[in-house]
């Protein structure tokens, strides 16, 4: 190469849907926003010879690992970025902390709320650059609205509904598989902690909770006959926001028709607004301005007006999509390791999400309003 | 008249906003529906002289009253429709029931569960019609869903999600009136009776609930200075049906932007359901039919092949509005009355849903789950 | 009865589909505008005795007849409306306006271009009041859009497109019926003219257009086999308003999946707006105010700030329907009576559609644009 | 490099907006798709030195040259991508195809009808891979919907409406600029080309049609006082396909309030598609099938499902963007020339789409309909 860039070299381990998506957003951020540092693919670990070989050649990295202990101890690999399986996540952070290596790991932090303290406690000490892969929070309009939150576009808020829901397990004719047991595999442990980070971005600390956590559909099909299922279709929750701020969150696996149902409205004393990832390039705006008569949710379709949106598309109404986010997402991470400054999300921010987790198992068990503990 | 049409006479008494949209529902529903039973513009009460007379005159009774007491001795009236406050209506109800005279109240049914129980006895001692005024579930829209659920069109259904959010009080600058002191002048009082009705009508009896009841700006400008706020500006519930579905409902007088935020959403093991009022000519529904490739939410638009359509309009997709709801149940309260059958939802059907915002304010009060006691 | 209001003797001639709205709206357009004069249902024909007498009773009209001529020539009828089929339209309105009768009349104005004139010089001969029925501009809606082009709120036009599509024909397993025969009866004849009146009303006149017609299915299952159909199923035309902005019109019986496709949209130096029939209860406007990052279309929720909408119902969401727009159409040809002021749209304004679907069937055969006569 | 790849080396001629969209596409299309060829980023040319050089770092290529002459010349470039202006589209492509090289060229494929014909010309008798670049055909949504229309799922297409609306020169007091003179970079000539190809994709070639070609605002604020427009702001044309049916083509850069309005509607004889580019993740279908009163337009969110889908995302509703078009448009082009088989669209089918564009400037010339040349 003829640039005198400096490189840094990338570790993933993991090559599955979300391996590939870093794999592409490693190959490609230097291309879309011109980054200081310039990820080199340098190695990639998955659990056998054989997939790691087959990923190395389709993502084009250097090398492959069937260990993610040589990934971490090679002395080429600069930065690594976690999207294994969540029962790994501790460990690898532990180690890469160790070696002195930068970590970005995927949501959520670990597969317990002790791993995800542990996985802080690593990173703080460590003094490294530590992110948690929050995806969803970085569409431009995501973005955007935290910028109109901040502004105060739509007054003291007064309400805030999420929820995240799907329709994967549906229907109950689905067989037992991983996801079905564990709790961490369920709708709480594996669905929730996007929203929930959501929540936390736009609205500040949940304080207290209510929540009621329910497996609908308690058997599916097994190899051999009905197979309990030991984890949660669908949980809900009444929150209250340490600003003083009501809500609700909802999240189900079983919500037939919903494919990527990361949705939110709120309410504000001077407007709304509302949000859905399935139609992720419009934010719908309300303002308590002009005559009655021209009142009403404005459709903005993000542009280059909104943030982040202009490397990847001059106009507006082009649209980014899913794997946009995940570039932007190697942006932040690129740019904290280059200068040193913590990035949003840090572990410490994941483990906040954790906890508010934690506590709605609580609350559920218990029937009854729960403080969350904060840090 | 030549017409050898049986004519009942109507008493109303009211003659505001809902009492209006009566008289305008009494005066068209023979021509809609070519109803057995032709209603007489008869008596008109109101609370003085001349606003009764103004009433009269511009709504075309015979008569205008300034006392309801005499509306009720009428020998002319058969029937009597109240649209006056909460506060009337128990012993309107009873001196009418008294008289035998059939009636229709406006929801909800009293101004406290006493007045609702007292009234369900009255009603139910005298044998004679009794029905409640909830307009918006006899929507073409909301009857077709109905339709569909008991049809199993969704399969079992998981989940129910439904809200009345408008935003009258949403500026926290409009100043102390009679909705923001008592109690049942409030969110919970006054607006959520109609979607808890929806709720039961759609999923059947409310098991359990834990709510959550606040105001969220405590005071308003008054005449000398702020003013308190004594009743509710939202407030939201995780319920249990007694079918053993879980759900939520939310209700606000502060939901900026939203005008007539009637809504619903249903999940079921074989489809979905979604319905907003704002779009009250349009059922959003998803089934979980033929190859992936082609599902998704139809957007389908009332029109004949749906409940009560044809009579307001010969083709789909030419809209019925919020005064054809109110000639639509005109049309059942008549038909009740002609052949002395009950009508839903009857008083007692009325009761079943002040039930709800009792336990929904206890429930706040202690912060748990609570039984909504069933009749 | 005991007012002392001014009865006006309304003769209905049709008491199907369109009679019966225009049945609903006489008796409750009264009670819902409190108009100066008040409709007697006088004299209801149709063209059999018993039709009519079932059209008496279940509308509420004081006699039947089975001939208009003796409905034209009763002294109680004051006013007429004319809801027979286009044929006889010109043979009503000349008698009516011999006998001193004012006259509303459906659309189209005749049934040919001379049908049309001729009615106009009855109507001005006369010097009555003379109104034609296109119902679909008196929504709150397109009312408010109208006032919205006068206040420039969109800045200078610069584009119009408009279309009237519904799918009542759309299988060519359909047999020909009275619909398939006819020009009068076809696309062009009969679904255009209701958005032609509106491109008229809110663009002005239309100078000049280039047309194409075409029979898409030109036979269709008949008594004995194939049956020829001769009249247009779909049609469309480039157009010149005569303030030199330009616009395409389509008109459809054959456009699956379309039920009231009664739509337009409207481009502006500043601005820009879309409706669509299907959801009459919204405006869609857009405005070049603010930063880009806020602009978008705003989905409007007609409400009391619009035209015509307070007296169906009290808050913006509730949402009027087909039968409300013939009940504003009943008031402001009450008023023109009562008044005898002229009312938009007069016979003349029906002309002036007439003359758009004439020139437009010369220019689909001659293949080039053409001047539209203006008068 | 360990991979034992073939790699194909890439020159892209443009660095500037749609340069930098193949650039990023050429560095990951090998990740996302896992391709035969993995092209390597050889160099980049542009105007001058210091803008070449700027692209190299920024995009990750070899070398930079400030002279097309020498890309082309370069014996490690084997494919070239031309994303510089119009003008320069034949003289590069000659050149390369005279040197062996395949080629990627932006649309449309020449300044004149001439220089494309030339071009295909010149690509013909190299027998090299030509491509142009079409790329919003290239969604997974409208891939989808040519899918649909060739499983004949909404039965015989009856109507096809398409537009290309954008609203960058909406504002009149917008200076004259380079978009504003020279009739290929007016609506016809720059923004036209997009749409009438994915309406010769999906309904086939337009055998003649009818144009109205206008410049609406003939003056813009220039340097020295009003400067003239000489080319057009919006264009519209009534067409007819060679398999008989009949649309409408509209196009516009003065359409406020569009941003992507990239759009098309198909009526068929069972069915009907609409589709909006500003939406592009939704394809919304309405079929006769099943009850009229569960019949309407279903909204289908692309997913793994539909075409060129599951590289980008796993699940529904994640949604593809911009960029992602481009990635598949690479794909298309690698994979022709690793096989050797032409790829749809060939320049062959870019001169198709500036014939129809010709015979719109000659039909708004003389006013009337006009044959399309065929080839």
């Amino acid at each position: 190469m003829g640039s005198a860039l400096a490189e840094i070299g990338i570790g993933l381990i993991g090559g599955g849907y979300m391996g590939k998506a870093h794999a592409v957003a490693m190959a490609s951020v230097g291309a879309v926003f011109d980054t200081a540092l310039r990820p080199r693919l340098q190695v990639i670990a998955a659990s056998n010879p054989s997939s790691a070989e087959r990923y190395r050649k389709a993502y084009g990295f250097a090398k492959a690992a069937d260990d993610w202990r040589s990934l971490v101890a090679d002395t080429n690999v600069d930065a690594i970025v976690i999207a294994s399986p969540q029962t790994t996540h501790l460990a690898i952070a532990e180690a890469a902390f160790a070696a002195g290596k930068h970590v970005f790991c995927e949501k959520p932090l670990g597969a317990s709320l002790e791993d995800a303290e542990a996985m802080v406690a690593a990173a703080e000490a460590a003094g490294l650059t530590n992110m948690i892969g929050f995806n969803y929070v970085r569409t431009p309009a995501t973005q955007f609205v935290r910028q109109l939150l901040a502004d105060g576009a739509i007054g003291d808020v007064t309400w805030f509904r999420g929820e995240h829901t799907e329709d994967f397990l549906a229907d109950p004719a689905i067989p037992a598989n991983w996801r079905t047991t564990g709790r961490s595999n369920g709708t709480m442990g594996d669905l929730s902690p996007h929203m929930i980070n959501c929540a936390l971005a736009l609205l500040g600390p949940i304080e207290s909770l209510s929540a009621q956590i329910e497996t609908v559909h308690p058997t599916r099909p097994g190899p051999d006959g009905p197979a309990t299922v030991d984890n949660d279709d669908q949980a809900q929750m009444l929150v209250r926001f340490a600003n003083g701020v009501s809500g609700h969150l909802y999240f189900s696996r079983i919500a037939t028709g919903r494919k990527m149902g990361y949705a939110y409205e709120i309410h504000g004393t001077k407007g709304a607004i509302r949000f859905d990832q399935e139609d992720q390039n419009a934010v719908w705006l309300y303002r308590t301005e002009g005559p009655d008569a021209t009142r009403g949710f404005t459709k903005i379709l993000t542009g280059p007006a909104h943030p982040d949106y202009l490397p990847f598309c001059q106009g507006p109404g082009h649209g980014t999509g899913y794997q946009d986010q995940i570039i932007i997402e190697a942006r932040d991470f690129l740019h904290a390791v280059a200068t040193g400054t913590p990035v949003w999300p840090t572990f410490r921010d994941g483990l906040a999400v954790s906890r508010v987790v934690e506590t709605a198992f609580a609350s559920a068990a218990s029937g009854g309003w729960l403080s969350v503990p904060q840090s």
